[in-house]
């Protein structure tokens, strides 16, 4: 089972579910020394696979696939209809706004099947069974966390390895309850979760240069998990809008609801401060926006588009993954160096 | 004029006004080797002269006096009104609402006559005539910032090093606009001031252990700024109910104007969360509410009070202070030195 200490360089390459993650992204990532990480979630089981198997193609190094657990239960219908018929009256295309579990029963088969170094988790702990059977198959069970308490239960259920997300991160909030996301800062986070359980953690929020991921490995993390720094780079899916706003570096960033149904951090733009009061009914809210997005998209309209970023996006550079990725792992050796040399 | 690098060790005390602050807390951090902080608001000028001759004759080493920066406006009086109102429904003592500024300009006539070796700023950045006049005095000048933009400003206006606040830290949000208060975790924050401006950083929020200490030097700090660590020091004057809910453990922190009428980050007890519309209106609502706060420390009513406590709380611990800045500083030297060896 991979271990976080057999990585090259600690630098675990986020998801990036919806656009940015792609099979190159990955590759890149990996081929540099860190974890190169798959979005399993908004890809059928078929997608899936062919994803895997593009990528061992590309590298025989290790890599994590990422899932979004299936939420517990499907979100106010009432709230779900207001907010569709706000949309509808603003004349935007629409989707229709279903609950569903993005088929994750197939694609945990098919991780069995297929034995990806790394079976990451985002929005919720699996069953300890769940766990139980992807680590018989050879895979490492991460698990997201974004409070002491979500740590304390992954660690119990059987986790591998956590990550940590502070609340400065870029997308989706990835704790187990959207009623009640952590807002957390990672640091004070880190060391809550630290103190808590023995389990590896790997620190994702707002890590953008090497002196953050030394700041996070000296706070006791084994590994910096970077996305919002990847955003920018030739092989991410980035769209063109979304690549525009990232280096304008104008804006603030928020939390909003507004186009998934799940709480994440994205660029304020005109469609998240006019929907501030988007209902938590995730995926309802993800598939009622996917037409309105997609329109936006090939419009090149920044405005109604989510530009997922974490907090520091202001830095995150153009440059190819792999160059960042021993970029990134380079400042924070160097950095750490000096600092002891003084200390 | 001291610089921060002529630190035996890379801790300031945060200033704790309000309560927390004594002669004898500060004397403890500075005889440790960091820098211990005099709370020089919500005291009289003649308080605070008799504070700094108290220090100086338990230390010859170098202290910070802090000072609130006067707020621009008064809060708006209706909603002050309505504050009260709902207040005194409740049969609740109260004071009298007013606008001041704390006497800051009598203080800075202290401070140009007293020279402490650093006047500290929060809730704003001097004009840059004040800031060259304790300068001309032999005074460094901090400020606080809670965003990139207020980093730079201060900067700007000559300031000699700057306290980042990240939004994980206890009691008020130091930043320049309470309608805006900064929302930046620390780590996001370091790294975008460490972009911006040459100035010396001091990192604050959320910093109770010494792996934390490492980690803000890491991301470029050049000293870690801790509060909460020192609220269950024998030295500090924070109440016993305070100290009770410090010691719980149980509850969350939560961000509120309704003990103070500006935003303040506290363990969440019943009077923040009934009156989570509190106006922002300083200090208006701080002279309303401190009456009935004062009788509740007397009742030991923890429901009433501010629990001013930042995210990682749970980890303060209760021993002396110059024993925690000396355990801080230790674990941190351990931590780098430790990563660089593996590095």
């Amino acid at each position: 089972m991979l271990a976080l200490d057999e990585l090259d360089v600690p630098i675990v390459g986020a998801p990036l579910a919806g656009g940015p993650a792609t099979v190159e992204l990955a590759a890149a990532v990996s081929e540099a020394g860190g974890l190169g990480s798959l979005a399993g979630a908004l890809r059928t089981p078929e997608q899936l696979e062919a994803d895997v198997a593009a990528l061992r193609a590309r590298t025989a190094r290790p890599f994590a696939v990422n899932l979004f657990e299936a939420q517990r239960r499907p979100g106010d219908p009432e709230a779900v209809a207001r907010y569709a018929a706000a949309l509808a009256a603003e004349g935007l295309p629409l989707g229709e706004p279903r609950h569903d579990d993005d088929r994750l029963g197939e694609k945990l088969a098919l991780m069995v099947e297929l034995r990806p170094p790394v079976v990451s988790f985002t929005f919720g702990c699996p069953a300890r069974p769940t766990i139980d059977r992807l680590r018989a198959a050879g895979c490492a069970v991460w698990v997201t966390a974004t409070t002491p308490e979500e740590a304390v239960e992954a660690a119990g259920a059987g986790a591998d390895a956590l990550v940590i997300q502070g609340v400065e991160a870029g997308g989706h909030r990835g704790g187990f309850d959207d009623d009640a996301p952590g807002d957390y800062g990672l640091l004070a986070l880190l060391q809550l979760v630290d103190a808590a359980v023995a389990v590896p953690l790997v620190a994702a929020g707002g890590i953008v240069t090497g002196r953050a991921v030394a700041a996070v490995l000296a706070a006791g993390a084994s590994a910096a998990q970077v996305g919002t720094a990847l955003l920018r780079t030739p092989e991410a899916g980035t769209s063109a809008p979304h690549r525009a706003a990232l280096a304008a570096d104008g804006r603030r960033t928020g939390l909003t609801r507004a186009f998934s149904g799940r709480t994440a951090r994205g660029i304020v733009n005109r469609f998240q401060r006019e929907h501030a009061d988007a209902p938590s009914a995730y995926p309802e809210v993800h598939h009622l926006t996917t037409p309105l997005r997609a329109a936006a998209r090939v419009a090149g309209d920044a405005e109604s588009i989510n530009l997922w970023a974490g907090q520091a996006y202001p830095l995150a550079r153009e440059a190819p993954a792999g160059e960042i990725v021993r970029a990134l792992a380079d400042e924070a050796r160097a950095r750490l160096r000096e600092l002891a040399a003084g200390a």
